[in-house]
C-alpha cells in the first residue's frame, strides 16, 4: 500500500489528491493544510471583499467532508508540516490548535505550499489598517475593518493583476480608491503601449493612479484617524484602508530546510515530471519554478490553471502513469478592470529584450508567434488571446492566425475576426508586403493627404526620402503605404496609427523602432 | 497592364478587388454587381428586419465611391454579367436599367456570384406575404409588409442558422413566431443531443417549434386575410408573414453556360488556388465547392469568413504571389438564439457516419480532434469552439486541449476552462482511464448509490455484470466509474449524465453507443 502525503490543500495539492484517488483505491492519501480551508478559490477573494461574490461559501470549491467522502482523502486542516526527514521518509506536522507534533511516513511526498504575499519592511508597515490578503480569514479582517471604521478611502499598493482587481472591488464598495505603483505603468507583464488605454479607462472611471512612485512608508493620519501613504516622490496619500498587493514569493522554507534544490528565481526546482531534487518528493503550484517555453527560461507563475495541471501530473507520475509531463508555461493571463479587459499570452517585448532573444529576426523570418497582448472594453478580448495561446502552444505562425476559421455571426464579432486581422497585419510584414514601425517621432510637420486623393496627388510626395505614414488607427495608413510602395517610394506605416501616438504622448513613454503587428488593440 | 474583371461585389468579390489593388497600382480592376449594393453585411439582414441593427446604412461595409476613391476599382452596379466568351476572354454585361449590353475583355476573371435562396415549388408559394431574403431590397419588402399589414404572427420555414436568427428577430418585433422544420431538430449541422437544450430554451422563450414536419403548401387565410402554412402531417399554421429560410444553392448558371466544371455538390469546382477548370477564370465564395479538410470531401460552405479569405487568395494568385492557397474549410459556425449560443467546428457524429469515417477508431487511437460542438447561455461559448477550431487547424489532439493554457480570472470562466475539461474527459477515454457511453437505455431499475457511500456499499454492486453509471451531468459518474473499475468491475460512465437522458427522452431521439467526450455542454 502506497502512502502519499500532500503539504498544502488549495489548488495544486487538492487537484493532486483527487487525481491520486481516481488512479488508485488502495493508496493511503493524507493532505495537510496550515489554514482552515482546503480547495478554496483564491482568485475570488478580491470579489468577496467587494461583495460581487456575496457568500463566503461560494469561495469553497470543496471541503474536508467532500475530500473524505468522495475521495477517501484524510485531510488535516490547521496543521502545518514543519520538517521533513528525507532519509527516514517522514514528516513532522504540528497541530495549530494544540501545538502537538506528530510524525507521518511517506512513500511519496507532494509539496504544494503556495506563495506568500510580500510585505516589505517599510516604516509604519505594522500600523492597523494595512492588509495583505491570501486566505479567507484575511478577507474577513479586511471586510471587518471597512465596516468598523466606516472606511471611505483606500490606497492599493501595487498595480499588478490582483492590485487592480482589488481596486475595482473597493470602488464597487464606494471607496475613494487610489493605486500607487512604483513602475510607470500598471500590469507589468504588458508592454507600455498596451496598458495606456487601461490607464485612461481607470482614471475616467474615477480611480486615481499614482505611477512611477514607490511607497516610502506609512504614518498615522491627523488626530490618529486613518493612515497616510508616503511615497518616494514626497507625496502623501491619505486613506482609511491600505491594501498591500505587491506580489508573492514562493513558500520555500520547508523545502529549503529539507535541503531540496531551489532554482535561480527562488522557487523549488522541479523537472517536467514535477520531481524535486529528491526522487521521493514532488512539488507543484506557486512554490515551484517552471520553464517558460517561449523564452526557455525558468519562471514563477502563480496561477491556478498551471497549479491544477501540475497537481494532476504529479499524481500521474506517482502512480506510474507515464508519460505525463508538464509542458512548461506560456504565462497566459487576463484581468478585468472596471469593464476593460487586458489579456496576454507568451512574451512581451520587454521580456524578449530582457531575455536577449532576437525576436525581430525570428519574427520576420518564419512568422512564429512569441506573444500576444490585447486590451479592450468589448466582450471576448481574453478569448481572442486564448485562440492565439492555442496557436502558440501548437507551434503556429502568424499565417495560421491569418487563415484561422473562427465562429462568426453579427453579435459575436466580425467576419474577419481580430485574430485574423492581427494575423494578416503581421503576415503582411513577414511577407514584406507592408512595412511597419512604431511611434518614435513627432507629428508636427506631417503632410496631410487624404487616402482618396493620394493617387492624384502622388506628385506632392517628396522623392528620395523615408516616408512615415499614419492615419487614425492604422488601416488607411496601410492602404496608403501600399500605394506609396507600389509607386516606388520608401514608405512604412506606423503601427496603431495616431491613437497609439496620442496614448504614448500622454504617458511620455515613447519607445523606439521595434516592428510589431498591432491591430484592433491586439499586439502579436 | 493586367485587366481583372470580378463578377459579384459582396464578400468574396469585394475582398478580392481590394486585395488586388493593394498588390498592384497598375492593374485595371472592374467589379460587376447585379444588385444595387456592394460589400454589404449579408449576415446582418435578419437583425435589420428585427430593428436590432436600426440603420440600413450600418449594413454597408463599403460603397461604390469608396471602391473608386480608395481602391481605384471601377464598380458597375445594377449590371449583370450574362455570358462569358472563354476563347476571346471577354464577358457580356447587361445594364439592369437600360437593358443595354456591353463587352469587356479580361486577362483574369473572378466569379463571385454567391448563392440564391431556395424557393421550393409548393402550392401557393407565390401568395403575397411569403418572402425569401438575400439582399437589402428584400429586407425593405419584408419590413414594409410587416408595417403595412400590421403583422402579428409569422412562420419561419426552416430551422437552420438563418432561420433561427430570423425567428429571434421576428419575436423581437413582437410577432407570435413559429418555426417549421422538416427534420426532427433545428440546426442540422449539430448532433441531436447538442440542440435539445436549444429546443427547450426556444420554447421557454415563447417560440413555437414544429419539428419533423415539412411544409406541404400555402393557402390564403380565412376571408382572404393572412396565410396558412399547411404541413405534411396535416397541420395548419396561420401567419401574417412567412419567411422561407430553407437554405441556399450556389449561383452557377453563368459558370455552367460557360462550360466550367462543376463539382459533385453542384458548386463551381476550384483548386486550392481558387482556379476553375479554365486557367484564366477564378471563383470564390458561396458559389464554389471547397474541401472539408476534416472529412476530405467536397463541401458547400456559404459563410462570409471563408469567402473573404478566398477572395484574397484569388487576388494573390492572379498577381503572382505564390504560394497562396486555400487550406479548405472546417465549417466553424455559430448561432445566437434568444440568449443561447450554439457553436460548432469540424464534423458532427452524423457527418462522420455519413462520410464513413472510422471516427471512434481514430478517436481512441491518437486523440485527434474531428469536431466540436458547444451549447450554452453563458458568454464565451463560441470562443471555446474557436480555441478548439485553432487546435484542430494545427492538427492538435485532445491532449493538447487538456494542457491548453488559457486566460483565467473569476469573471471570465473557471481555472479549468471548459476547453480543458472537455480535453480531460476525452483524454481519459483515449488513455483508457475512463469508459464512457451515451444514453441508449432506460433508467427504471437503476441502483441508487450516493457517491459518498459507494466505497462502503461496494458489496451491494452486482458482480460479473456490465455496469452503466450515471449521475446528473457526468462528473460524479466519472468518479464512481473510477472506483468501480479499480474495484474490478466492468463499468462505463454515461456521457452527459441524467440531463442528457432527459433531453433525449423528451425528443424520443435516443441514439446508440458512440463514445464521445461531452462535458459542460461541450462535445468533442
Amino acid at each position: 500500500m502506497q502512502r502519499v502525503l500532500i503539504v498544502g490543500g488549495v489548488a495544486g495539492g487538492a487537484s493532486c489528491a483527487a487525481r491520486l484517488r481516481r488512479l488508485s483505491e488502495a493508496a493511503q492519501i493524507m493532505m495537510f493544510e496550515r489554514g482552515n480551508y482546503v480547495s478554496f478559490a483564491n482568485c475570488g477573494l478580491p470579489y468577496h471583499v467587494g461583495g460581487v461574490i456575496p457568500e463566503e461559501s461560494s469561495l469553497l470549491v470543496a471541503n474536508v467532508a467532500k475530500f473524505n467522502n468522495w475521495f477517501n482523502v484524510d485531510v488535516k486542516i490547521n496543521t502545518e508540516v514543519v520538517a521533513i526527514d528525507r532519509a527516514a521518509r517522514k514528516v513532522t506536522a504540528r497541530d495549530g490548535g494544540t501545538g502537538q507534533e506528530a510524525q507521518y511516513e511517506y512513500d511519496a511526498l507532494v509539496l504544494a505550499p503556495g506563495a506568500a504575499a510580500i510585505r516589505p519592511t517599510l516604516p509604519g508597515i505594522d500600523l492597523p489598517g494595512i492588509f495583505a490578503m491570501k486566505t479567507i480569514p484575511d478577507v474577513r479582517q479586511v471586510k471587518q475593518w471597512i465596516a468598523q471604521t466606516s472606511a471611505k478611502s483606500a490606497v492599493v499598493v501595487g498595480g499588478g493583476f490582483i492590485g487592480l482587481e482589488m481596486a475595482e472591488n473597493l470602488m464597487h464598495l464606494g471607496l475613494d480608491t487610489s493605486v500607487v505603483e512604483m513602475l510607470p505603468q500598471v500590469m507589468p507583464p504588458f508592454d507600455a503601449e498596451m496598458v495606456e488605454p487601461l490607464h485612461a479607462h481607470m482614471r475616467a472611471k474615477g480611480c486615481k493612479l499614482h505611477l512611477g512612485d514607490g511607497v516610502a512608508g506609512f504614518e498615522q493620519g491627523a488626530g490618529g484617524k486613518g493612515l497616510v501613504v508616503k511615497t518616494q516622490s514626497g507625496a502623501a496619500h491619505p486613506a482609511d484602508l491600505v491594501m498591500l498587493v505587491i506580489g508573492v514569493r514562493p513558500e520555500v522554507g520547508l523545502a529549503k530546510s529539507a535541503g531540496l534544490e531551489l532554482g535561480p528565481r527562488g522557487g523549488i526546482k522541479v523537472d517536467d515530471h514535477m520531481r524535486t531534487s529528491d526522487p521521493h518528493i514532488y512539488a507543484v503550484g506557486d512554490a515551484v519554478e517552471v520553464k517558460d517555453w517561449v523564452t526557455g527560461q525558468p519562471a514563477l507563475i502563480p496561477l491556478a490553471g498551471p497549479a491544477n495541471r501540475q497537481g494532476r501530473i504529479a499524481a500521474d507520475v506517482i502512480m506510474g502513469k507515464e508519460p505525463s509531463k508538464f509542458r512548461g508555461t506560456q504565462g497566459t493571463a487576463v484581468v478585468g478592470v472596471l469593464g476593460m479587459t487586458c489579456a496576454s499570452t507568451g512574451a512581451s517585448e520587454r521580456t524578449l529584450k530582457r531575455a536577449g532573444l532576437a525576436y525581430e529576426k525570428v519574427y520576420v523570418h518564419d512568422g512564429k508567434i512569441l506573444g500576444c497582448q490585447a486590451t479592450g472594453v468589448v466582450a471576448g478580448v481574453e478569448k481572442r488571446v486564448d485562440v492565439v495561446a492555442m496557436c502558440m502552444q501548437m507551434g503556429g505562425t502568424v499565417f495560421d492566425l491569418e487563415e484561422a476559421e473562427l465562429c462568426y455571426a453579427p453579435q459575436y464579432g466580425s467576419a474577419k475576426d481580430p485574430v485574423n486581422i492581427a494575423g494578416m497585419a503581421a503576415a503582411n510584414i513577414v511577407r514584406g508586403d507592408a512595412l511597419y514601425t512604431s511611434w518614435n517621432g513627432s507629428v508636427p510637420g506631417a503632410l496631410n493627404l487624404p487616402l482618396s486623393s493620394l493617387r492624384k496627388r502622388m506628385g506632392e510626395v517628396p522623392a528620395g526620402r523615408k516616408l512615415y505614414v499614419y492615419c487614425q488607427v492604422g488601416l488607411r495608413g496601410y492602404y496608403a503605404t501600399r500605394q506609396l510602395l507600389l509607386a516606388g517610394h520608401d514608405a512604412v506605416n506606423i503601427s496603431g496609427g495616431y491613437k497609439s501616438y496620442k496614448d504614448f504622448k500622454a504617458s511620455h513613454q515613447l519607445q523606439g523602432g521595434a516592428a510589431n503587428g498591432a491591430a484592433n488593440g491586439a499586439k502579436l
